[in-house]
């Protein structure tokens, strides 16, 4: 395979903060593969889509919006063959990833598809950073731990990594919202807890965790958790 | 206070690692304040120099290398008070951080110093994905918790909280590097480590843990840890 492919992390959602480096990969690519899901706007190509070559040939990736890992797995076969195929022909290709390539990204599933190819990473701003810099408030200073937690974890985990800890973030929220507020709430987390909905996006809303309405669910959203009552709790 | 003040993140160290964003920010700047210590070429400024306007002011803070906190504190109360003096004549001022100003970034010293300030923030890619892109490997995927530990945690702490996660990395290592190395062969995560030292600057260092000789120190470096023999544990 003479060709690259450069796995090119987007950012939160503001164009501007794609780096130097992302705009300089997206605007050199012969293709441009982003992933899109059913009734959704692919953000990733919308954030990067005022750099790419006019005639750039763009591929999505269609995910299904399944809880089964099985068929976004066949996506990634599917689409893993086709890259590959331009790579031998000596093609520049540009995967998009939505924040960071290697944070909780799909990245790793062309990765693990592509052990012969010369792969290229772009590190790009996460959710958890632009979270916080929407909030204003350290995610984690000095020699503190700082835990990433993903919702979907059980009630008990969740309540085990937190208990022991000052901040944490958790990740992918959406329908786990409720049973996540709860356990906040008998670990001590819940009085300082930020929610933040589609951060540095056009849409994005910062709100303290209890003042939710207990019939309403967050998007695309991340909890910042400070226990306690230090300066950065307030 | 008619200015205003960004905090701008600048990354870890490759000058295409910045965003559009802190481009724009430091290029727009009056009067540009850096971090500096002693006897080191300041990092921070170096990333952005070329995007400081001809006539911008440079301001530097002169931190310190005291393991007291009481010496750095004194040098952010002064730059803050001359911050402050030229916000109120409605300058445009920019604050350079290494990393991401809010991840373990010193950023916090000064918006907790200026709460009548008009402060704007800036995410930056952190030393911890830009690790994980020179590796080449994630930092965590789907349901996974990530921790991230300050190497200067008592060793039962490290210990305690790698029993229970597969996937951390451990930052700010600097003098603690032998004895973090023994917690990890304990809790069994030292298998698959990597230490990466300077990563994306000029002089990167990637070395496998156990790799290291026992009387090297490593420099600026994160250990990515993942316990276990799935895929990206190899």
């Amino acid at each position: 395979m003479s060709g690259t492919l450069t796995l090119v992390g987007v950012g939160p959602g503001d164009p501007e903060l794609l780096t130097l480096k992302a705009v300089r990969a997206i605007s050199a690519a012969d293709i441009v593969v982003f992933p899109q899901k059913p009734n959704e706007p692919p953000l990733a190509l919308s954030i990067a889509e005022q750099h790419i070559h006019a005639n750039a040939l763009r591929l999505p990736v269609d995910l299904p919006m399944k809880v089964e890992r099985e068929p976004a797995q066949l996506a990634y076969d599917q689409i893993a063959g086709v890259i590959a195929k331009h790579l031998a022909n000596g093609k520049t290709v540009a995967y998009l990833c939505e924040g960071d390539p290697l944070f909780y990204g799909s990245a790793m599933y062309l990765i693990e598809r592509m052990p012969d190819a010369k792969i290229q990473i772009i590190p790009g701003i996460t959710s958890l950073t632009a979270t916080a810099s929407v909030v204003g408030r350290p995610l984690a200073a000095r020699n503190e731990t700082l835990k990433i937690l993903p919702a979907p974890l059980p009630s008990e985990k969740l309540a085990m990594e937190l208990n022991n800890t000052q901040s944490a973030a958790i990740i992918k929220v959406g329908r786990h919202f409720d049973r996540v507020r709860d356990v906040l709430k008998i670990t001590g987390h819940a009085q300082n807890a930020m929610i933040v909905e589609r951060a540095t996006q056009g849409e994005q809303k910062i709100t303290p965790l209890l003042e939710f309405a207990s019939n309403e669910r967050p998007y695309f959203s991340t909890i910042l958790c400070y226990k306690g009552d230090e300066t950065w709790g307030k």
